[in-house]
């Protein structure tokens, strides 16, 4: 792992960028010194680590004593895209202007996504609890999908907080009885492209025991900021 | 509004039981001197006041900042049950006995507890508010039937928490759509007597534009205490 680059904001939170290999990444660390819990924290359908709403939670959940990692996937943000990537998304829009069913293509772009994605965040974890700022234990937050992929395949995930409006491929839909950590489930009401049903079919689907959904009115990126403050506060509950 | 006992809890709390009228009720009204932020406090189906669990919400709540008031309906918890309440009773057990519908007994026992609730809680909130250990604005939290008349009756009510446990009549499924105050609908996701659908489509038809819906795996009596914690800060953002 290798730090590119560094700021330190207001609040004594410390901004790095990092490689590993090939994958970029952006670590957020608070400003004590004591080892921090760690959030993996990811963007549903890959949306760019450079996101500013994904930034604006990550630097929230670090000045509230949190380390956060965000990396980009294969294809995604900072990271080449190959021809069919560009084919794949050129597709996607093809389908959406056409109105036509989007189920097939983003099962075709986002299924191999996901599954691609998923080692990639194991390897940066792995380097992530070697760094003397990261203690654990360790959440997820953001990308259903490989939030279900990783709660199954990574023990050391302990606790995880999903938005649900980011489609999710059948391989994750079917696997969703196997996640067993507390889930807190987040739904925007009238999500444009994410059917409400699907979603409550999923957070009925996930074995956990412990399992909340909260849902507000509303489009896709309509989500209230309280809910970054509910989130905070659910891994104050597992994570600390 | 005539005070008949009171007890200093140990975080300062004082709790006071009430009548006025022939309305019994219990008042929390917290340590500290300023006037306080009022919360309406009720258990669905008429559930007496004196039961642990709304004591234990209420005593929170009161430890928290808020003056918190709760009545017993006509015919529930301590006021005396007319014939026609015991027929009801009778009627409601031998339906839930015999596995029958019960939703048209429901209709008969709720439907009028809820018109005959409504205006000695508006009595209630005047008399509330001629006291000077409450100043407001005012809040709601519990019986979804009478919350719902309530808030479409009464303009001082600026804030609700319903529980989504409880039988709510015909007539007030129908004026959902006229609650537009901030609203935390809370479900169970498996309450064994509440269907799960009828919930969600309540919650889909409250008119409110800031709704908000959390749920939990559990039965009817399983919500996490954390919900208590997070339904204060509901009224934190609405009602300081």
């Amino acid at each position: 792992m290798q730090f590119t680059s560094e700021q330190r904001l207001d609040d004594g939170v410390l901004e790095r960028e990092f490689t590993l290999g090939e994958i970029p990444g952006t670590l957020w660390t608070p400003g004590s010194a004591a080892p921090a819990p760690l959030i993996l924290m990811a963007h549903n359908n890959g949306l760019p680590k450079s996101a500013s709403r994904l930034v604006a939670r990550a630097r929230y959940s670090a000045a509230s004593g949190y380390a956060v990692a965000c990396i980009d996937a294969a294809g995604c943000g900072d990271r080449p895209r190959s021809a069919a990537d560009e084919q794949a998304r050129a597709d996607l829009h093809r389908a959406f202007q056409a109105d036509e069913p989007v189920d097939e293509v983003f099962e075709s772009i986002i299924g191999p996504l996901v599954e691609n994605a998923v080692p990639e965040w194991r390897t940066t974890l792995d380097a992530l609890l070697s760094l003397p700022a990261i203690g654990g234990p360790v959440g997820y937050s953001g990308w259903t999908a490989v939030g279900i992929r990783l709660a199954v395949a990574e023990p050391r995930i302990t606790a995880a907080g999903f938005f649900a409006g980011g489609y999710v491929p059948r391989a994750q839909r079917e696997e969703a009885r196997q996640v067993t950590i507390p889930l807190l489930f987040l739904l925007q009401w009238d999500d444009e492209g994410n059917p409400r049903q699907r979603a409550l079919d999923l957070f009925d689907a996930f074995g956990s025991k412990e399992k909340t959904l909260h849902a507000n009115l509303g489009g896709h990126t309509g989500t209230p900021w309280f809910e970054v403050e509910d989130g905070n506060r659910f891994f104050g509950r597992h994570l600390k």
